[in-house]
């Protein structure tokens, strides 16, 4: 090595990237089509663009295009939180006595706590230019809408979240960070909406669900003039705008020669991960390079896993379109499980084409073991990691643990995606012995696969 | 100008600043002795080094070295999160539409979320280093008792960390994160001290004071072997560890040949703004620059504006030495005020003979400005400012707008010391509009005043 590489490196701001990286131009196997759920027609933009503006739509279908253009504004967006670290843990592996060399893609530097800034200020960004007055979503813990609400406060866009009311009243730290930026947050269920009133009168004094907050934020969107819905993963287009993060770590990379033999990621709705191995997996895709990639999921909503490679619908409140991809089945239930954002039935679809076609490894851990290694990490690099980011730091721990064990020198890389600062009473619970681990039984996942909606010529 | 001055300036690792500032040393007039409250005579470092560590206790009393090298064990810790990045405010620029240039030095990178991790890791790595097993300490709002955890369970050291009951209560998150990091946090009064039994028979049920936790800390320090006490700001030594603040913005403005015109931070205890304008100050006491320094307080606890330059405890409980500085008197109790890092009735002894010496000057700001700024700050530049840091922010924004109106392009630069994730039950009172100003009556003022202490010989 004829550079010495430090703890951090930064990429200056004119070497950050000017373009995305669409992984899908270089996927010999194309993501399978998202479907109409009555007729199983494949979507084309114009079927998409009631509800996504115009150019999202575009870039959700688009499976050619390489490389696009960053807009200027979003560029001057990134510079306010951007490049990101790539940090190489040398405390950590000091703390392994290892001679794995261990670098980390860290997300966690803003506001939101994570990357999903990257794709809510490209999603604003497009829904501004097309003149709209602003955009409806939803929210679970509350980092995708507390990105949005930034995003938007940016833009001089409105910004309506619906916030699943469980959370609302237990995270009111979230609910008001997304206030501070201008955000109208209202919990969901809702009377501001039919399929709310409906819920509500169906099932007075409920918490609500993902699936509920996400029918109210597309009614919301849809009947409003100059409104669209926006999501923040499992789409394609997001792992396009969070391509971001693997391009600057492949960059950071290559000014010191470093090459990763080994890629983790955490994988939910497959955003963050799919945006960490973009060009990484493009160099595999072109036989240019080789990468041991590895998802990693919660041990309570394996999709990867345990999942069927399916047509399933996205939401659970089945009023999306269906997609191929790994799933538990939309009407899973997950159980309780701090990893809020990994919490997702299925897994976006042009990871599940990678998947299936073998480009990568996915694997599955319980809670308490996640837990240990955030706390490890935490003493010796210093970041309360979020509960998500974990799953990919237990990994990259215990294959350094077995380079200690057979002496290689392996080059590891993981993207650590967020901080946890309102993931406090789940670090308590682990804290106090009271963090439990659930044993997903085999009939569970059985019994939501089969419910999978039948489609004429698709699913069988 | 050459070079175009990018968002954020990022220095190397290798240049960042090898030895800590020592601003007293220029000082024509020293900062006053701390005295021995019983007789009056000035401390030793051996009268001293029963509570501090013996290398802390030496630089509590050194105003003569000008430079103190940072040990390298320390700038391998700082490296973990420093270099902090110098932020041109473009954005706030753009809205503000001022000529002004507006930088400021962020310290919130870090899971403390402000500058209080410079000087907890000085002060761990001496007691380590002195070969002692732990340290104690108090927290109110918890930044600096999660600052010590973090730099104590890098160092293997034992961390006990007592901690204001209320807030033990209400703020699970900050105390989770301490446990997090090992440390052992008691809600204050506990039974574990003399002085914490004696006030739990005397107030059945109270919520503690920081006065009171600061007094079983330094009793569970001294009761025990090998422990000694150690404190977050105020003291000398912990504006000499602050001082890397101040390095690191000079030399990240000198690469760029900027100079600020007027320098601007807030003042609790004195430690980030000590910190923040020491290498400027030392050139303005040796005739070699001059600039317009500004502390700014919180309306509600305004001990440079409205207090007294006297001998006063530093502590509420009267067990700590007698410090001269601009008082409020320890009996003073400020009312509630969001800003807890700033609710302290003195100011450093260093800052408060520079400022009797004419060398800087001090403002108030009321409860309700300081969120006006914080939360346009935080839309416009995408960080969510802790309340204390806001104080600074509030003033920057004035004096960039009095440039919009005089046309003067000044260069700004203020301290940003931490973020506000842990400051959300304030922002929520804010958004309701529940937040109140209190009005600080000269009566009250006069009051707490009136009890400072009679030293023979040193206060009236």
């Amino acid at each position: 090595m004829s550079k010495e590489i430090p703890y951090k490196i930064y990429l200056k701001e004119d070497e950050m990237p000017k373009q995305w990286y669409n992984v899908r131009a270089h996927m010999k196997n194309k993501p399978a089509p998202l479907l109409d759920a009555a007729t199983g027609k494949a979507l084309k933009v114009e079927d998409l663009s009631g509800v996504f503006c115009e150019e999202l739509a575009k870039q959700e279908l688009d499976n050619d295009t390489a490389y696009i253009d960053i807009p200027q504004e979003i560029i001057d967006f990134y510079k306010m939180y951007r490049p990101a670290p790539l940090v190489r843990a040398y405390c950590l592996e000091k703390y392994l006595d290892t001679p794995a060399k261990i670098y980390y893609k860290f997300e966690g530097n803003n506001t939101s706590g994570s990357h999903k800034l990257n794709s809510a200020i490209a999603q604003a960004y497009y829904a501004k230019k097309q003149g709209l007055k602003g955009v409806t979503t939803e929210t679970g813990a509350g980092q995708w809408g507390t990105a949005l609400s930034m995003a938007c406060s940016y833009l001089g866009l409105d910004c309506q979240v619906y916030m699943v009311k469980v959370s609302y009243e237990q995270k009111p730290f979230r609910r008001e960070v997304m206030r501070t930026y201008g955000a109208n947050v209202t919990p969901s269920p809702s009377d501001k909406t039919q399929v709310g009133r409906k819920i509500l009168a169906e099932h007075p004094g409920t918490g609500g669900s993902l699936g509920c907050a996400i029918s109210e934020a597309v009614e919301a969107a849809v009947s409003q003039e100059g409104y669209r819905y926006v999501l923040g993963s499992v789409l394609s287009q997001v792992m396009l705008h969070q391509s971001i993060i693997g391009l600057e770590s492949k960059l950071a990379l290559d000014k010191y020669g470093e090459k990763p033999d080994i890629i983790i990621g955490c994988a939910g709705g497959g955003s963050n991960l799919g945006g960490l191995i973009a060009p990484f997996m493009g160099e595999k895709l072109r036989g240019e390079a080789d990468y041991r990639i590895i998802a990693v999921e919660p041990a309570s909503c394996p999709s990867f896993t345990r999942g069927t490679y399916a047509y399933d619908f996205c939401d659970t409140g089945a009023i999306c379109p269906l997609s191929k991809m790994y799933t538990l089945g939309s009407s899973f239930m997950p159980a309780p499980n701090h990893a809020g954002g990994l919490r997702y039935h299925g897994m976006s679809t042009v990871l599940s084409q990678l998947y299936a076609d073998g480009y990568m490894e996915a694997t599955s851990r319980k809670q308490t073991e996640i837990f240990e290694a955030a706390e490890q990490f935490a003493r010796v690099e210093g970041i309360l990691p979020a509960p998500e980011s974990s799953h990919a730091i237990r990994v990259a721990i215990d294959e350094a643990v077995k380079c200690r064990e057979t002496g290689e020198e392996k080059t590891i890389l993981f993207g650590l995606t967020g901080t946890g600062y309102f993931d406090m009473y789940a670090y308590e619970a682990f804290h106090d012995g009271k963090m439990e681990n659930y044993e997903l039984k085999e009939e569970e996942i059985a019994a939501s696969i089969a419910k999978l909606p039948k489609v004429p010529g698709v699913n069988a």
